[in-house]
This record gives C-alpha cells, sequence and structure tokens, in this order.
C-alpha cells in the first residue's frame, strides 16, 4: 500500500469495548502479523529481551517486542544489522518490533547532549564518541533496523521545566515528526514498517493539547504518549494519562510509552491505552523482585529460606512449575544467573497473564471490576 | 543390597575396550539410572549448572551432573536441602548427582585452614564463619544432599611440596577414605548412594603408587584420582595420567577430577579413564571462549563483527541453529546474559557430541584414529 495512504483504520479494529470505561480490545495489523490489544511489549534493548531467549519470549505468548535505537546504532551498529537483513534476523526474533526513536535514551543517557533544530548531537555512553541523529536519519536507522513500529524522534524533557521551555520542546518534536513523515514516505518500497508520532507537552495541560492536536493532524498510523512516568507522582500520572489519553481519537492506537507494573497497565487500559512497554518487569527480575496475584516479593528476603512453594501457586509458568522460592532465593544469595533468568521468565509469564485476563474482561464487559478485584489483592502502588 | 557388599562388578560393567590403546566404553549403574562411560560430568557447583537450566542441561543428553559439598554445605545448607529431601529436589534434577567430598574447595579457596588428623577446620570464603568437616561429617552432608555418587574427604596439596609433605598427606587421605567407609556402611538403608575413594600422592611416583594400593584394598565401588590438572605442565599431566590409571585394576570405574577440555578429555578416555569432571568448558563460555571442531575461538574477537556463520557448522546445538558469531560478539561487547547462556548451551552441547563420538569409536575399535583426526584440526594444547 502507498503509504501516505495508510490510515489508522487500515491497521487497527477496536473488537470490544467495556461499558463502565474507557477500555477497549482490538487487532493491530503490523507487517509480521497480527498483535491483539491490549499489548505490553518486552524490552529487547540491545537485540535481546535481557536474561531470556527470543524463543522462550515468543513461547509465552509475545508477539512484539521493543528495540532500542539509540543503542543499536552505537552497537553493533546499522552496518553489522543491516548485513543480516535487518535486528529480525539477526537477533532471530521473526516476529514483530518497535524501535524506540533513541530521543529518551539521549535525554537520560548521553553524558553531553546539544538539541538544535537540525538534530541532536551527543555523546555515547559508551565511549564517548560524538554523534548525530536527525528525524530523518532516525527514519533510515530503523528502516535499516526492518523495525514494524517505528517512532518520530522526540524531544523529552524532565518534570518541572519552565513552560516556555516545554513549549520549545514540543514545538520542535511536531516539526520533527513532520520531518520524519516526510522521510518515512521516501523509505524504499520493501519496507512495510509503520510510523508513529509522539505527544509530549511536559506536564502542562495546554501543551498536552496543542502537541496532540499537531502530532494527530499529521495522520500517522498510530499515536504514542511520551514523557509520562518519568518521575512524577501516582496522581499526576493519572491526572496526564486521562487527558491526554482523551485527546486521541478513538480509532487510533495508542501507545503508552515506558510503563509496565501490573497497576500501571490497569490504569492505562482503563483510560483507553492499547501499547506500552517497560523495562520495569525485566530489571526487577534481575534484582530478585517477582510479581504475585498478591503482590510483589523479594526473593533475596530470609522469609522464603526454607519456602517449598512456588513464586506464585496459580501462575503456570516453567519457573512456578518447577521450583520453590526457598531454590530461588539460593540462586539470588548465590549470585547464580539462573536467578535472573528464571525470575525474568516468570514476570515474563506474569504479564502476559494478565494482559490476557485484560483482553477477555474486557471483552465480557467486566473490566471495571476485573481491575478492582486485582487490584484489592495487590498492594504494591508504584508495582 | 547390603552396602559392605557393593563392589566395582556390581555397578560397573565395561561394554567395549578399544584394541590400541586402553580406552574403554561401558555402562555405571547408579541410583538415578545408568550411565553410559566415558561419561563428562558438567559442574553444578551451588546447585545449578551456570547460566543454564537443568531442563536443558539433561535436553542435552547429560544425566550425571557434579555438586560441589563445600558450597553446599556452606550454602543453602543442608538444613534447607534437607526439608527439600536433597539436592534433586531442591534443584529440579531428577537425574545422577556425583557430589565431591569439599577437600578441593577447602584447599583453594577458604581463607584459613587447618588440617588435623581430626579433619579440617576451616573459615567460609562467603563470611569468614568457622566451619569443620570430618571425613565422617562430609559423608552425611552428602546422605543429606542425597548423592548418587559421594567422595570420601580427601586432602589436596600444591605440586612442588616436599616428599615428607606429600607422605602425610597422602596417608591422611588414605586414613580418611577408611573412616568415610565406615561412616558410608552406617548410612540409612534408604541412601543408596555409592561412595568413591580418591588417589592422591601429589607429584611422586612411590606416593601415588602406596595411596592407589590403599585406597584399592578399601574395595570401594569406584576409584577416583585427584590431585592432577592443578597447575602442572602438559607433559607431567601426562605422565602422572597414565601412571597413576595404570594402578587401578580394569573393573573399577576411574575418575579423574577436574578436567574437560577437548584435548585432557581425548587423553584421559586414551588411558583408561571413565569418568571426569570440570568447570572450564562452562566457565570460559561465560567469557566468551567455545569450542569448535578447529580449535576453541573467542567470540569477543574484532574478526568476528560480521560473520553471519554459526559457531561451529558441524554443531547441531541450539545456539548452532540459531545465532550468528555476529550476533553472539555483539551480545558479549554488550554485557548482555544471554550471550553467557547461548555459549554455555553450545560448549556443553560440543562436548556431549565429542563424548558420543568417543564411545562410538571405542566400540567400533578406532578410538586412537579418531583422537588423531580430532587433534589434528584442534590446535589448542590446554584447551
Amino acid at each position: 500500500m502507498d503509504r501516505s495512504r495508510i490510515r489508522s483504520a487500515d491497521i487497527f479494529a477496536v473488537v470490544g469495548k467495556d461499558p463502565g470505561s474507557r477500555a477497549r480490545t482490538g487487532i493491530l495489523q503490523l507487517p509480521r502479523g497480527p498483535i491483539e490489544t491490549p499489548v505490553f511489549m518486552p524490552v529487547g534493548t540491545a537485540g535481546t529481551v535481557k536474561a531470556i531467549t527470543h524463543h522462550d519470549v515468543s513461547q509465552l505468548g509475545y508477539r512484539l517486542i521493543l528495540g532500542n535505537t539509540y543503542h543499536l546504532y552505537l552497537r553493533p551498529g546499522t552496518e553489522v544489522i543491516g548485513k543480516f537483513g535487518g535486528l529480525h534476523e539477526f537477533s532471530s526474533w521473526p516476529h514483530n518490533i518497535l524501535t524506540d526513536s533513541g530521543g529518551y535514551q539521549v535525554f537520560s543517557l548521553a553524558p553531553f547532549r546539544k538539541i538544535e533544530e537540525e538534530g541532536v548531537f551527543f555523546r555515547s555512553h559508551l565511549d564517548g564518541s560524538s554523534h548525530r541523529l536527525t528525524p530523518e536519519s532516525v527514519v533510515r536507522v530503523q528502516e535499516t533496523l526492518g523495525s514494524d513500529i517505528q517512532m518520530a524522534l522526540d524531544v523529552c524533557t524532565a518534570p518541572g521545566i519552565p513552560h516556555a521551555e516545554a513549549l520549545v520542546a514540543s514545538d520542535r518534536t511536531t516539526g520533527w515528526a513532520r520531518r520524519a513523515k516526510t522521510e518515512w514516505l521516501a523509505t524504499d518500497g520493501r519496507y512495510r514498517g509503520l510510523l508513529f508520532g509522539i505527544i509530549q507537552g511536559n506536564f502542562y495541560k495546554d501543551l498536552r493539547r496543542k502537541s496532540a492536536e499537531e502530532i494527530i493532524a499529521l495522520n500517522l498510523p498510530g499515536i504514542a504518549i511520551g514523557g509520562l512516568s518519568v518521575g512524577e507522582t501516582y496522581d499526576v500520572f493519572l491526572d496526564y494519562l486521562s487527558s491526554t489519553t482523551e485527546l486521541i481519537p478513538e480509532e487510533y492506537p495508542r501507545y503508552l510509552m515506558g510503563i509496565g507494573s501490573p497497576r500501571y497497565i490497569l490504569d492505562a487500559v482503563m483510560n483507553g491505552i492499547d501499547m506500552f512497554d517497560c523495562v520495569f518487569p525485566t530489571r526487577i527480575a534481575r534484582n530478585g523482585t517477582v510479581f504475585t496475584r498478591t503482590g510483589r516479593i523479594a526473593l533475596k528476603n530470609e522469609i522464603h529460606t526454607m519456602d517449598t512453594g512456588p513464586i506464585d501457586p496459580e501462575c503456570s509458568c516453567s519457573t512456578c512449575q518447577t521450583y520453590s522460592r526457598a531454590y530461588l532465593r539460593h540462586l539470588f544469595k548465590a549470585g547464580e544467573m539462573l536467578g535472573p533468568m528464571l525470575a525474568t521468565q516468570h514476570n515474563l509469564a506474569f504479564l502476559q497473564d494478565l494482559i490476557v485476563d485484560i483482553r477477555l474482561a474486557i471483552r465480557e464487559g467486566v473490566f471495571v471490576k476485573f481491575r478492582e478485584q486485582f487490584l484489592e489483592n495487590y498492594p504494591d502502588k508504584q508495582g
């Protein structure tokens, strides 16, 4: 299809709506197969979801993972990945990949950065080497990666900056999204990836509205919300989640960037979000913290020393079917790599189970009740 | 069976002999199933073969792994493992386990140790706490672990010590083996594990002979050779391997402790060794060094940057079937856990393939030629 004619309606169909909230379930048609929404994307920053094989990620039911353009551009670089025909072939992941544009990583990782109208100049956090990324070059990098969904380069900002500064960043994000679209329309006809725009605007309602209107006006196939869950309080997060999501028309797949805890996922879904990603579940797993249906637990805690039970008795993942809390605690205390491996397996299985349950609850029109019941047993505010 | 009547002939049968060498293949009957020999035992020091699940170790064809009494006694301790009914249940490994007695670890790891006739007093390398292990207590610890083969506590010595010192250590090893046997005969009737004795004697031929005669005289079901591959030159290793193995009657399963590189395995087998273990293949894997049929390679080397080929084109392991050298190099350069995971999978698959080929070559009476051909392509002296 002519890329300029791709509309959200061509790739996304809402197939179920919850009567008591804005939650919906749908199908997202991507180059490497359809994706049911809501969908959580495990993060494979550098071409691997940490501590688990792509085969196992796929076995858990995931068909869409996230890669980071910033990391992959710096290492191993597009020359290497290009030689393989893309990130899918390089990393042996045959399903869909969404790649972040690098805007957030430049903002959070680069030891030096200078943002100009042309693009962003920065030094690598790996070796201090100098690099320039522009909205155009980032589209081309993601084309080389073969991303099924690519994100337009955006300007991320920290909470608490003045309105004037947030306005500049938001306006630049819009300008860059426009240039990204032009470049995306010019990519090779064999490249089938979609371009999503990102709404910024910091924590100013008027800027969020302005950004949303401008990004939506570009008629891209999907819309993301950036700059939330960056350190603001839970109440502020909820406020901006709700008010920003409302600005995105129903027909767009809506992607909330950077959230991945059960509570935040349930809140996002309730507000009509369809996609989300976060390193949180895999990062806490490597540190020995795992989800259970009654809240998170730290496996290293002494209480698990003699515990012959699984992490979560209701979980059917291979970790819970095979190993005890006592054994897992031992692995983490001994610094054995198997600990992070098994905990990662569990946390990703747990979230996938939650997502499947969420879809079912939406289809059955009982999402609000499902959410309430889940959170009644799940005390962790931030997780 | 009454433990005092267990003879090597009850648990071990040589089923094939190579006409050109002392190599043989056989069946070792262990509590949790028969084991074909020669056999390499992956090392699961602390209740896990590092960076791989026990399920995957089993899928590679391994049915006998090694655990370390010293490590498991210190952490998580026998109280925890005992509650699970043993190490098999605790670590979800349903097949056979051989446990090292801890003698070597006290010798190589403990920051303080004092060896007396009664036993060994040492401080833990983990927290400096004081411990005492005796030949008797080590038997009981291994009974609690449920070891299918347990080793008698021995006194390990460094190369280069005086004859008189080596004699004391060797004599003590014999005395301890005798006490271990008495304790083993008194273990619970439901415990079915076997006790092997260890020949010491440092690098003195007369002491090796004396130790061998004394240990063999105990009529234990199996005999190990300790104190080789501890830093001596390759020629000295070969000399002592050959002269010590000759001292062990044919009907005994012979276990050479601490070797696990292709060349050392081929040398051991040629001299009539049936069992061996080493951390080498899994340790180098975690550092990015992998076996190939043309020698070891370091995956981090720049030469692999754009290499789309597998580690070893003849290898059928999941790593070689799925991933390129370039991707593996990227994982190691990026410090991703998946690198050690995939390299461990490969190195253990490679050694299992080698062992299976060795058994076949012995059965077909062509082991000497097989060994020569393998080593012709495999240049690494130490690996």
